[in-house]
């Protein structure tokens, strides 16, 4: 969870553009176009890379389907290596065009940005590896930038700062359900004698989480009588456990909404009073010019 | 979700009635009947009108079910017949009494009004269309207004402005969760191997959003131990993330009741403002006295 | 939810006592050992009866497993009946002892204490019939008066005012919800043309349902692509839309501590100051005595 | 739930030290660095207990699993033995240290300390029971204090506080959970004719919290038409009711935050009453000048 919410901090906040090259040459005009969404251009551009994105994710997926692949296989991967293609020219031309290229290099929208073209090239070398290219998704995160959409980042930002406020009641919380897990899924193995898929200690913890989650596949279930009732228990467990995350998150919410920016922060210098509305011009007890 | 509260809005706001016709003629009589339920006459047509809904609806189910397709068949398609007739007479009365018939015709009513009939007749070409004239039940919603129960409605209205309100927050959301899905899912395929029902890309996308959401149906499962671990990770992710919707709203459901009573209803003689301190006694706009 | 909350509500307010006997006769005697907890006897007197009512529905159950059936079924059989004649014994008391019998024997801890014993009566006549007597459960609610458990009745309250001041918003989001599970099991029967398990629309729709609340019995699930992309959006839907419900609940049980209780109404007479501390004796504005 | 909010406390405040041996002995010093986590000593002892712990968890673990079993078995066997041994050791030395053996013994930290070593002196003579061994984890939750995270502990503080708070209603909502599942299960197994899995009456409750809960294995699920109904009842029911527990324990984590803030932080220096309003000029209490 805690790192849920730095991934999402780091896309949100960590999406700065790296500094623009100095002087106003012709990579300043490439800069902007390339990592500005201001111009018309730089909006086109952006666009093009998010459907190019797309459409490569979708090449990828198509390919993995043995139907498809086994029709169209060939032409594919030649449609992923034009993509692949396009991608490492973007690549570069955002390495040649910004003032330190390592600085960008090493920023999440870099490796980021790299490991998009990494696995079709591993994949000369090693394969399978290619199926990693979906990391590309990744990428789609910049949509909410080209948009300008102000709007979404406000909003992500309100998830975010949430869920970094309550991250260690969360930490705590995972704890807890962590060892109840490893407690529960050993007592079950014990009980089970090791039958009906409660081979060993690993899976029977496997299995006490999917049952807390209330997922349920069904692929592990109790069959013992003392194994039914120790499953019912861990299930009720999980059904009201679950109060406990949400509680927290929904607290956290509520709470940012109410305080006083609602009220100026301006101190009245005749009668002191404070807390006046946000465009007050005059004092709310006195009368007096603010 | 978007959509979701745009459906409910169009339902809750959008089922206006279209204008009456003019004049004081057996149009005019007809159309409260029809599209008014004030007066008892229109009552009873729009309790009539449900109960054939519902029955037609009923209709269409149990010739679905094989074994009384097979005895009751010709039947049951004789009553659905009735059903789309009256129903036909229904869509044509109201298009004849309202003043602009376009009007009404691609309003939101009279959109599902039409394709609450169509099927039928397009499944005399076409089998097995008829089934989707299950989307009759949308018009079941017309419920919350033939009762008039303007509460219905404010509680409606009420959820509807919490789902809009917190509708941008929802879509970051869900576009985190869309990404979390797609890299898990095409994780799965490539580290069970194709095997084990994870044999494409998509079908592992769609396995990991049945594991995410706490479905778990069970009929793809993993089986290797590092599928098994990074599916754990997920149901995890996935029980303690639907803290994140739920306290989107639980936040925008509390918040609503508290704003404004903390405004003074008083309106400043001098300059109309409104919303001052509850103890103020001078305009917070032009300093008049209150 | 409604008929929840009328039913805990009348749990909770209904399981108020008949009205006593006149006079001071032994009746009065009975009717404070069998209806009141006051005193030792009748407080021996209901936890005896809590004791009774858990053993016997144990028996009940270990009566429908087979095993156990087989060998101590006779044994079980005349227990059960040793229970029931108790309890028969019990109704009828009450009934002697209370003021008004009728209205005893039709208010709701009547009418559950009377199917608490019909079942086995009935089951001599009608076999099968026995095992409805696990209503005797219902009796356990008593558990809350025995105790004098103020606390326990205040918070169930607590929840029941809770569930009650949202009905309308929960009945507003069933509905929608059933419309959805109607309209999207409709639609899968057509897309799964009526195999894997989707034979019939109201079978579709009972996995529509499964499927939105998360369950996943996985008895039924889609095979075919379009299938599970539907599946996907109706499980997100399903994930998300679970806010509604806990949201609507959450603000309800969140405001009910917040109203203006801390402030006292009054107004002083010299300053018209109001929303003065519950134990204020003096006017926070002018210090004049309230 | 209550018995786990009782376990959080019980872990987080009963946590504290046994009392310190008197005087400055040697005794004293092996006190600081067994019990406290301040001295770069005590700080390594205790980081280097918690490796322990969870190594020899992992252990226990990989143990079960049959193929490593098989292969490392005698070496896992020896290497649990080592950790045993050292486990031993430190109890005996927390015993030796301690002002009052008897009273660290039964206290909660005692109690934990001795199971975790128990299990493995068992298995000399009653196999199976080492498993029991994983009740280590339940020492992991020392690695709050270890890092002296008064943070976490803090959190953990509100989670307990905040499920303490909500015990009772969340126990009235338990009992009422309880009851439906008792009653539903009943049903099922009258409904189903005690085919289809619903072969018993505990069956039969075990499929309605499997279902309620959301869990939904499918091990059991019903056949009939009737049967699909009922749970579909139950179902919704489950998915609705799961706001209950959400609502309690979300309203009581909101509430705590806002009380006191509406007072004013200043003590009259006539009455000492504290608690004045925001605006107030006046004491409530006595009417003397703030």
């Amino acid at each position: 969870m805690e790192s849920t919410a730095t991934f999402f901090t780091a896309v949100i906040y960590g999406m700065e553009k790296p500094a623009p090259p100095p002087g106003l040459t012709w990579k300043k005009k490439a800069y902007s176009v390339i990592f500005e969404a201001d111009t018309p251009a730089g909006r086109n551009f952006d666009i093009g890379l998010l459907w190019a994105i797309v459409l490569s994710v979708l090449v990828v997926m198509l390919e993995s389907v043995r139907s498809i692949n086994a029709q169209y296989g060939p032409y594919l991967r030649i449609v992923e290596w034009i993509f692949t293609s396009l991608f490492l020219l973007e690549y570069l031309a955002r390495l040649v065009v910004v003032r330190r290229p390592l600085t960008y290099a090493f920023s999440l929208l870099g490796i980021i940005d790299f490991l998009a073209i990494a696995p079709t090239l591993v994949s000369l070398v090693l394969s399978g590896s290619q199926y990693l290219i979906v990391i590309r998704t990744l990428r789609l995160l910049r949509v909410f930038r080209i948009f300008k959409l102000g709007r979404f980042v406000g909003e992500g930002e309100f998830i975010v700062r949430a869920l970094k406020a309550s991250r260690f009641k969360i930490l705590v919380f995972l704890t807890a359900v962590l060892t109840l897990v490893i407690v529960i899924g050993t007592l079950m193995y014990v009980v089970e004698g090791g039958k009906n898929g409660f081979t060993s200690i690993p899976k029977s913890i496997y299995w006490a989480i999917v049952t807390l989650t209330t997922v349920g596949y069904g692929d592990i279930s109790p069959v013992t009588v003392l194994g039914q009732t120790l499953a019912s228990v861990l299930m009720i467990l999980g059904y009201a456990i679950i109060a406990v995350p949400t509680g927290i998150v929904s607290a956290q919410m509520a709470t940012p909404s109410t305080p006083s920016p609602s009220y100026k922060q301006v101190i009245c210098h005749v009668c002191q009073a404070t807390e006046h509305r946000p465009e007050a011009e005059f004092c709310w007890r006195c009368g007096e010019k603010l």
